[in-house]
């Protein structure tokens, strides 16, 4: 048996998306800028994807820009429109629990002589709009911050910051890292005043190599690659066509049914956390259980347990979870986000994290509840013992 | 029936290709940094290719870094080694029959204020290495030259290049887009004094959204994302394994008949040549049929036809090819490679670019030629009559 708890770190391409992704293989291989049938089709098949991941969003077509994943929107964002506005001043905001594709862009503009404000999180893992809108300054371009923390699960406040954002300034951008919450959360780009948003087709069950980044119009943009002229230069090099046609598919799926699977994802959660709650001592939720935090995502602490040894316990079992994030985990080093949030050290050290998808269930938690309690049970005998 | 020419632009992905990708997608769907299974598993499928790439060129497994494609490898080197060097001086080298990716990078760099020296090439569409060594400067850090020429076929003499660059200066960097040669075409990073080195996975019967990049071990880029460190921190962002696997998959059976394959392209490319000679009239190649041309690529003009109208005619029949290449066909440029080579407008624009696959057969050419001809009859006669 596998029971997939990592789906914050990658997800199981759906059936429909290797299905398109087998599509465009087999017959639809052109390239979209060839001028014959072959790159004609294809190029009509993207724009199709286009008004679907448009449609999704509530904005325009001409909005819509497909990149190489979550990574790359933040990147061709933060830096393109910094660097675009840097005649306006080099003051940028962001918080210090964001994911490494945006922290360490805006350590990268620091490098390059902006001016950084890193808002600190409460420890609940939140920013408030207030203390934001205090960091405002006239020199003020950009300000970033993440929906959903992609090893906590909280949700950001993102509507009462565009609300302040635009209170202090209309022309600050506001760029909204939406890898953890498109496609499962409320977003809405018109509603909540956001300016540019990152997606991520490998979170929603498309495949790794695709995302798409979401620029309103009139927000300048400086391209940090050159080429052919591709998605209207703002990501230049042939479309990933067959992903960007299986990113279709997932966010025709996510968005048919987003909330029956939100509401399915909360109670395996809600399972799983009163399983863990009730069964094991000692054992600590990083945040809480409410509506705060995004029923895809728990972070649990379990005192006394190396995390690490847990997660190699349960991989046995086929039960894989992660420890913080994938993209900071081969650095080794400890969670920056639960660190931000005030947590202690032994505490970071004995937290997993565990990421649902619609296809876990309340059976597969039982199981998982039941081998955790185990190995919890078995590692304080032996830690106890030394 | 499909008769598909337009190789240069796009190829279609291999059995194999394919089946490496679904297997991803189905079973090795882990996130390559995922400290289970899940993640180790797909990492070491990911480390194997690496393997082979850097056996194809032959050079190390740690010089090779998986990116998006083409286009990326040459922004990634061409802006990360200009970055990095410019403290050693500001001057770049390179032609004026590159790829909009490396001549747009250029162009990029000249408005960040690198002083750029762009060779002109001769009637045949090559470079003199005497020339080139002419142009190096004492500023000199980086020049970057095309190994054959995506619209003509032309093979530029690399080799000779790089050794007039090494005696000019062995701290100049040498950057080859090997685009349109990697698995074709002899390559070798060592004896041709290589020291950065793009690959496409799509224009060799792997997939879009992958490609490849060589870094000679010592040579410094700055890289130009910033985020969770993978790829040694020069290409960030989760590892597109599908697309790695398949591009595995592809290399593999590049090398495994690699001369075959080229002579075999070689025959149908003469045997069109030879026809399209033979039986129309006022047909000119751009460049020659020798073996100074690579036999996957061959570039005629039909006088008196305009190019476009006749690859829509054969688009009727089910043909492909394509007017200069893909990646600026949609800006409706003239071709700047065939200008550079000091071609007339009418000739420039009744241009058309065949290139080839090991798929293509002498039967295939038969009838293009059959129908080549019929369109050509009748489009001269039309415009006589206009």
């Amino acid at each position: 048996m596998e029971i997939y708890l990592d789906n914050a770190a990658t997800t199981k391409p759906r059936e429909e998306v290797v299905e398109a992704n087998v599509r465009v293989f087999s017959e639809l291989f052109g390239n979209p800028s060839s001028l014959h049938r072959k790159g004609v089709e294809i190029e009509k098949e993207i724009k199709k994807v286009r008004k679907n991941v448009a449609t999704s969003l509530g904005c325009a077509d001409s909005e819509v820009y497909f990149t190489s994943g979550g990574t790359e929107s933040n990147n061709i964002s933060i830096q393109g429109i910094a660097k675009a506005y840097l005649k306006n001043g080099n003051h940028l905001i962001t918080t210090n629990i964001e994911h490494p594709s945006v922290l360490n862009v805006f350590r990268k503009l620091e490098n390059e002589g902006f001016k950084v404000s890193y808002i600190d999180v409460d420890k609940n893992g939140s920013v408030s709009p207030s203390q934001l809108y205090e960091a405002i300054t006239d020199k003020t371009i950009l300000i970033s911050i993440m929906h959903v923390n992609n090893e906590t699960g909280r949700i950001l406040p993102i509507k009462e910051i565009g609300r302040k954002i635009k209170k202090a300034s209309p022309r600050i951008v506001f760029h909204v890292d939406a890898t953890q919450s498109y496609g499962k959360l409320n977003l809405d780009v018109e509603n909540f005043l956001i300016d540019s948003l990152s997606i991520s087709g490998h979170k929603i069950h498309a495949t790794k190599g695709v995302g798409a980044l979401y620029v309103r119009k009139g927000v300048k943009v400086s391209p940090l690659y050159a080429g052919g002229g591709q998605e209207s230069g703002l990501r230049v090099g042939t479309e990933n066509a067959s992903a960007i046609l299986g990113l279709g598919e997932a966010v025709k799926a996510c968005f048919s049914n987003q909330h029956i699977t939100r509401a399915h994802v909360k109670i395996v959660k809600e399972h799983l956390f009163d399983g863990i709650k009730n069964t094991i001592s000692t054992t600590v939720i990083n945040g809480s259980i409410d509506d705060s935090f995004s029923p895809y995502i728990i972070n649990i602490a379990f005192l006394g347990v190396k995390a690490e040894v847990l997660l190699h316990s349960l991989e046995q079992d086929g039960i894989y979870v992660s420890t913080g994030s994938a993209c900071s985990s081969t650095n080794n080093m400890q969670s920056h986000v639960l660190k931000a949030m005030g947590l202690k050290r032994l505490q970071i050290e004995s937290s997993l994290r565990f990421s649902f998808s619609r296809d876990n269930t309340i059976e597969e938690m039982d199981y998982v509840i039941e081998r955790i309690k185990k190995h919890v049970y078995d590692i304080r005998k032996i830690v106890k013992r030394i």
